[in-house]
């Protein structure tokens, strides 16, 4: 096994969990030093700041192995302490509805990563799910501008095609893409086609590579070697520093859950959304990557597979701390 | 003054007041039936139930003299009655947010017409102040069959032009414009090209003539004379049957309320909405249309201007009557 440097920083991107003392102890076995968590997606205000509180009492009884990052320097203090760092996020804008100044009132409560969109269009944008995408509104140029200001960063993932390119060319700070995969590896309407990738690189945007089985070639099936050759296929195009793992992972939910992600409240029909065979389970990991320590099998695939060791190690968690560090 | 017939129905098919005992006699000695009354456009869920709890308290307070219409039943109930019928209305889709089943809950309450959207881009659908608009979107085809199945109409009025015509092909039951003017007459983003209109009164649609100064030829220095050749004109392209009055009076309001109209709480920048010269005051009304009454002056007017008796009595209220009764 590859060793891992004694200091080297782990960070996912995005994961989705129903934690619990198991998985957390997961990632802290696992020695992973940050974890961009998703509290919500089509929860309202008060949910929302609701689930802060719940995180909150979960950090708190959890204090042991776990804390909350506001601040890059958090991350690194947690590295210093032996804990895992939790990085709050939505995965929608739901919270906010149109008030702009509930942003900066999630922001005082540790949220840092917002989604414009969840598949569905918002006030905000367009969501990669919808026939026409409206790109960034009016509204969605002033929270663009509000996040910036106050250092939150605007996750385009579940975002379309012209919101991406509008939010790219509208923000003054990088934005992320946290959890999805380039198009040329699977096509899905989640992933990211090349002329996104490179504008989103061309100013200094970020990637974070998903592990969720619909973005994924051959599902559940992928190999880990085939997720590889993704990888250095996208160095290819973008280079070694904007890519980092947003696994997507999503463990210990009932089924329920994947038909509350897909459908929300907002239609009375099932939606089955990227599922073609009108699964309604949560669809299989791929073997290699059942838990969020499995990152490290990354790490060493990685190696195996011709990526350069300094380079794998970028990947695993360096280039997502510099790139957060350019907003908090 | 030309005599109205007593059995005749007069409906405002939008007012947007701070209704007090004055205002609300005005409408009563002017033998106003029926008004459509904005409730809420910016206002969230909450906010939203609470001033149906206010308008509840309003009818109960002046129950001699206004009613609360569920049904168009209850017009001619108050016909008979001599009472002016309340007509509840939502000026944006706020209120619902994500949540299709939001819309039953207000039905329940009275809520019979919803707008899509209020100038700006909503998870529904695309508003007419946007660079782009986006057409209705997922949630917005689910929640117009929704208000399809409800009986509640779905109001245009703020959308986009290809909102209109997506929702005007979407709807099974004829959709509304409540208060609006065709762009021939003047050009402003609020108002309606000659193919929409087609589009609409080619599926019953409906367009409710609006007497807000932005929206009219030389604003509030409009000539009744050029209103009423203005629905000549209109009479030519769609004919007699789909054509009523939303009058968009917006009275006793501070000034105050015109900014939050235009701003809601979506920017921290003052937004001036169709106020050319930065106007932060309420337009000046023509002096010939300051209270809901004044519709019997343009009664007569339309008279006086070649328009028959027997048509301007259906755009003073039996063609907004007979388009309701196809909905509830």
């Amino acid at each position: 096994m590859t060793n891992l440097p004694k200091n080297q920083i782990i960070i996912d991107g995005l994961e989705y969990c129903n934690w619990n003392r198991e998985i957390l102890e997961d990632l802290w076995n696992g020695g992973v030093t940050a974890v961009h968590t998703t509290l919500v997606y089509w929860e309202d205000t008060q949910e929302s700041f609701n689930k802060i509180s719940e995180f909150e009492n979960l950090i708190k009884e959890n204090s042991d192995i776990i804390c909350h990052a506001k601040k890059t320097q958090d991350i690194l203090d947690a590295k210093k302490n032996n804990k895992v760092a939790f990085i709050f996020g939505f995965q929608n804008s739901a919270p906010i509805a149109n008030n702009i100044f509930l942003i900066e009132k999630f922001f005082n409560r540790g949220l840092r990563f917002m989604q414009l969109t969840y598949n569905n269009q918002t006030p905000l944008a367009g969501g990669c799910f919808e026939e026409k995408d409206s790109g960034v509104s009016r509204f969605g140029k002033a929270v663009i501008e509000e996040m910036n200001n106050l250092g939150m960063i605007v996750d385009l993932s579940h975002a379309g095609k012209v919101t991406c390119l509008d939010a790219i060319k509208f923000s003054k700070k990088p934005v992320a893409i946290s959890h999805a995969n380039p198009s040329f590896f699977h096509q899905s309407l989640r992933n990211i086609d090349n002329d996104v990738l490179l504008a989103l690189v061309n100013k200094d945007g970020f990637i974070g590579l998903s592990l969720y089985p619909y973005h994924l070639k051959d599902n559940g099936n992928c190999k880990i070697e085939d997720f590889c050759s993704m990888i250095k296929e996208l160095i290819n195009l973008i280079g070694t520093d904007n890519i980092g793992i947003g696994s997507d992972l999503c463990l210990n939910w009932p089924d329920e859950v994947v038909m509350w992600m897909r459908n929300g409240k907002w239609t009375k029909e099932i939606d089955y959304g990227e599922s073609k065979d009108k699964n309604i389970k949560w669809p299989k990991q791929p073997h290699w990557y059942q838990k969020p320590s499995n990152i490290t099998n990354l790490f060493e695939a990685m190696c195996k597979n011709g990526i350069k060791e300094q380079i794998a190690l970028k990947i695993i968690g360096t280039n997502w701390f510099n790139f957060m560090k350019t907003h908090f």
